[in-house]
């Protein structure tokens, strides 16, 4: 393992624009997909974006057999399944940083409304599904992907980071400050993903409301956050 | 009735902060509280505090019933208890703008956390109490109560404004803006309280967390909001 990064579902708008933003601030990616060749292909169109990049793509488990640090974002229709088949990949000691938003429309609902998760949020549902060991953290729901994946978009926005140990959330916090107009926060323990997450679906009601691309900040905090 | 605007809980931090600013901004202000002697109190502490302002105090019923605008700014545990005594006191007509976190603090738990109401949030729970005819918006969760109360804090944040009503939460948008350094955002409709509610709960361990009263902001969002 080196300090490489894996972004599962990079082939969506947050997981492509975080591969594209990290590899950019000098990460080395390994890109994940159900299937390799498509991973593959992803990996070569992030090069082509930047020649100074490292990007490698492989199936999922694989991928993320190779990074300390694996990014989940798939929609959550796909979590439980991804994570089943992750199961005998992911080993003790690995960070998996979870960011899929339960939506209503994983089930046709709409997008501006969550599903109740049993677990109380999608984050907590991956800790309960992953190995004895491996850390969950949350983070990035409500990023603006589309603003992500285009560089000549300005980012200006906090991403809230959930998690039950400190140490993982600032490790977390280090790669999210690595892309310039985004601020890791600590946003509480893992349950408080919840919130975090349904925030998603009213973010989605006002870009909808407002035709644009909204992120939140958090006013009034310190200089020094980790 | 006049364009006074009525809070209900006006010796809490919020309710009294609103108050003050609305006073302030030239709005009068009637404010309500379970004893008619602690609402004239607080409305003469408003007054030596803004002596341009004009404010009133009466028992909750009388005080709901002079104004075409309510504020309701209590505990979650009062809530329920104050619209039950208010329902032979609104009226058809009147606009009730909800404040109610449902925190898990109510019944002895975390601030952090919420409880799960069963109509979804509390201002759904208001919502299905108040008479035919009174609509019911909300807003306010997340502004920071000790700022608004603090007449040196400089505020800056937005307001989610949750209705099924256009015209209702423009009408709560334009008393809200009248507030320097407060901004209302259409945040959807009455539903989306829940995620605004409980994003209070989130920003009540950041404060913890980082020593501060945050606020939030959406950014991306365009010049005209209404």
């Amino acid at each position: 393992m080196t300090d490489s990064v894996t972004v599962i579902g990079a082939s969506g708008a947050l997981g492509y624009g975080l591969a594209l933003r990290l590899g950019i601030a000098g990460t080395p990616i390994v890109v994940g997909s159900r299937d390799a060749g498509r991973a593959e292909e992803t990996a070569t169109k992030l090069a082509e974006q930047v020649p100074d990049g490292a990007f490698e793509g492989f199936a999922n488990g694989e991928a993320a057999a190779r990074s300390k640090a694996v990014f989940l974002c798939v929609p959550f229709r796909n979590q439980s399944e991804t994570l089943t088949n992750l199961k005998n990949h992911l080993r003790e000691g690995q960070l998996l940083v979870d960011a899929t938003v339960p939506l209503a429309a994983a089930v046709a609902g709409k997008a501006t409304r969550t599903l109740g998760v049993w677990q109380g949020s999608a984050a907590q549902q991956a800790a309960e599904m992953v190995p004895d060991g491996v850390r969950v953290v949350a983070a990035l729901h409500t990023v603006n992907a589309p603003g992500l994946k285009d560089l000549s978009a300005t980012l200006d926005e906090d991403v809230l980071v959930c998690g039950d140990r400190k140490a993982d959330k600032q490790r977390v916090a280090e790669l999210i400050d690595l892309i310039p107009g985004l601020r890791a926060v600590n946003a509480g323990s893992l349950e408080a993903a919840r919130i975090a997450e349904s925030l998603t679906a009213l973010l989605i009601g006002v870009n909808a409301r407002y035709k644009t691309h909204a992120g939140i900040r958090l006013t009034g905090l310190p200089a020094e956050l980790w």
